[in-house]
């Protein structure tokens, strides 16, 4: 199973009154993440929607575990954790790279769509660059 | 079971390249409507610091069911869903006015701590000026 | 000369580690304040679209003032202050309510263009509707 | 005259609807240059906070040139253009690298203040780390 990592340093503007990473942010952490494993793969937002398939997220969960401040080096682990037909899910680490430590911990569930939003099967193509095999039958 | 309600409508740099409301703005959609909550009840971020506690997320559930639109006119519904000894959750709906359609729905746990981060018990004020009772013993 | 209102109270994640309103919220607000302006007389991004035209920003010149904290309340006064073949320009201003001070002063010069990005006369729709009057001749 | 470079690739989320980098976004680009500018030189914020003086930004005129798309890999050049007794200012170019085209083009102006916000002259050790001398004598 294919690990992808993307990297960033923590910027001034994402941190909150309470001095450390906003909650929200991590989101983007996580998109940036994801996009870059798309990227990694030949994959971007244009070239998708050129083949007529969108990737969605239905649902995200989020751990907090240790904050995460200014300057701070991060390392965001993505893998692919469930695949089914024309949904399935990655897991996410965000590590702050100073003392390996997990900052948070997310599950993301996405489902492929056509350009109006109905649900269809994973692509052949994004299943062999991914590795996604048919993790359950029930969908 | 008091249900606390906060509006706004979408703006336009909330939206991203798909069209729609970007998946982390959600987040801070919903961290708006715990603000409001507290501020309705008197308590800012600055309060709560006087009196020596703070409000951590620890995790953060969310289904995104129906995307949002500019200009949406949008509802946030929280309330208390779950209260433990120092920690608990809200359940809040991220609702779209004109066809009281449910955009997004949450589940967010939180804990209380001290100003040095340390969970303590829930405030009793806290408890009293919502309506937090004690719904499962073990932590 | 109309002056346009929109109004906002300071959320907490718009607040940075110096406890204040970020710079770049700022722009944020100038935005919702013109997409307000544009609002209440008829106008949404669609719309535009639909029309054939849009309005594009090409320069920005901010005073910041006096720093504004979360849970201020604000008022954002808008008017056209300049308007010539095709461009033109709004002055802003970012007032905090409880002191009735200024916290920013803005210019924002804008082109109006067709869908390509080619800039077009001002739309005589838009004259109307926003009491443009040619100010200067040469542009 | 030193000129810091810092660099990044755009992010989806920065992106709007109108499928190009939003315009506040630039400036937290240019502030995570300035930032980036002060890391080289071994300043932080913290740091700063700990020796007793603050940059605080209180004008930026920006003027967009060419808008940024997704994925594009970008470059932004910070040089000090001015420095008087306490304030002065940066101009700072955002270069699409692809082309070597200037999206940005802005002109930053900072005060050094002590921790209450009152002004202070700039530190010495920052005229030496940045190469500032007195370019004009009335402030």
């Amino acid at each position: 199973m294919e690990i992808f990592t993307a990297k960033l340093r923590v910027r001034t503007y994402e941190c909150d009154s309470y001095g450390h990473v906003n909650n929200a942010v991590y989101l983007h952490y996580l998109e940036y993440a994801r996009m870059e494993a798309l990227y990694q793969k030949g994959y971007t937002l244009g070239i998708m929607k050129e083949k007529g398939f969108l990737v969605v997220v239905r649902r995200i969960e989020i751990d907090y575990k240790h904050p995460l401040f200014m300057n701070d080096e991060v390392v965001i682990q993505t893998n692919v954790s469930d695949a089914r037909q024309s949904s399935g899910s990655f897991t996410q680490k965000v590590i702050r790279q100073s003392n390996e430590r997990i900052a948070a911990l997310a599950k993301v569930t996405w489902v492929f769509t056509d350009l109006t939003g109905k649900p269809i099967p994973i692509p052949d193509e994004i299943r062999t660059a991914f590795g996604m095999h048919l993790t359950e039958q029930p969908e």
